[in-house]
């Protein structure tokens, strides 16, 4: 079972003191997850994916570049087992891929994600990590690449939810069962960030 | 000192056993670097980084996304420092940023890096980690920020450097003096690779 209501203190507190609001419904957590970045932070979160996911036989890491890359690497690194991050144009050198169009909200724009067929493929038992759950888009990006690979999606975890986007209804219309995020934001209303405590 | 000829066996082996050689003088490594992440090699790397910069008294590990973000996380979980990775094009969300034109030699093509005024200054003794050390304009760029932002910038470390593109030159030139490569290629003609290996 999901545990929805839990949400991490020591995270939710780096939220409060360090996050920012933006115009927009954006919340910039330059500080420590998206451009500065702690890595003992990294590891807590990682023990913390780990306790919700335990149930579930996990034998790859996939996340997206480049936020989602630090907590996917040591994630992988706690439960040793390979990442893979999905690039966000084809590189020249990679010649057969699984791909898919992202509609970014924020950005107002499409993009590409790729993952190469050399390391996703039906042996594959995956779980998805990234920093931001938003409006669901690169995670339904993500179902749609673990279908084309024939590999099995068991769960993604997001280190910060804004459910105020409802990304997480438009990942289970996707068919995604294990959705957990370990800070949730109820609004940013008034430029204020509004958490989700826990029961 | 510089341990110039003293490479890592376990990571040369890998690069032997799985590294790919293209044309134009590119490696691709994608099966445990730029693509899929083998975290414990991730480990491995950052130990034998920090054996080699262990006189230097570091407080920030410095890298570029996305592909230097893996090794960066765990050197800086593993020394306890912070990380910063220096994006291609400054978000909307960064207000204030140093910034600097790098040029690729392998895209053809110009393209930013900046970092923001909020996490590099004077306090700060960097210590530089990146996937690949080719031409060596990253590098370069790297030191231009470090000076827009009065950082002292200790040292570089690269695990894959391509000694053939004499990157290494282009950095001791702009000031760097300790460079620091886990493996080195000395060619990869024919389609071969050809490493330097231990005295």
């Amino acid at each position: 079972m999901e545990n929805e209501l839990k949400t991490m203190k020591v995270l939710d507190n780096r939220i409060l003191q360090e996050g920012v609001c933006l115009t927009g419904g954006a919340l910039k957590v330059d500080f420590f997850i998206n451009h500065q970045i702690d890595p003992y932070l990294m590891k807590q979160i990682s023990i913390e994916f780990i306790r919700r996911f335990a149930d579930l036989d996990i034998n790859k890491i996939l996340t997206v570049e480049a936020s989602g890359i630090a907590v996917a690497t040591m994630l992988g690194y706690m439960m040793e087992v390979p990442v893979l991050f999905a690039k966000k144009k084809q590189p020249i050198t990679m010649s057969s891929a699984y791909h898919t169009t992202i509609h970014s909200f924020t950005k107002q724009n499409d993009y590409e994600i790729v993952v190469s067929k050399d390391f996703l493929g039906p042996n594959d038992r995956v779980l998805f990590v990234d920093d931001f759950l938003a409006f669901g888009n690169t995670g339904c990006g993500i179902v749609e690449l673990c279908r084309q690979a024939g590999a099995t999606l068991l769960g993604m975890g997001f280190i910060i939810e804004k459910e105020f986007q409802h990304g997480r209804d438009a990942l289970r219309a996707a068919g995604v069962n294990r959705i957990e995020s370990l800070s949730i934001i109820e609004s940013l209303d008034n430029s204020t960030i509004h958490l989700k405590t826990n029961k």
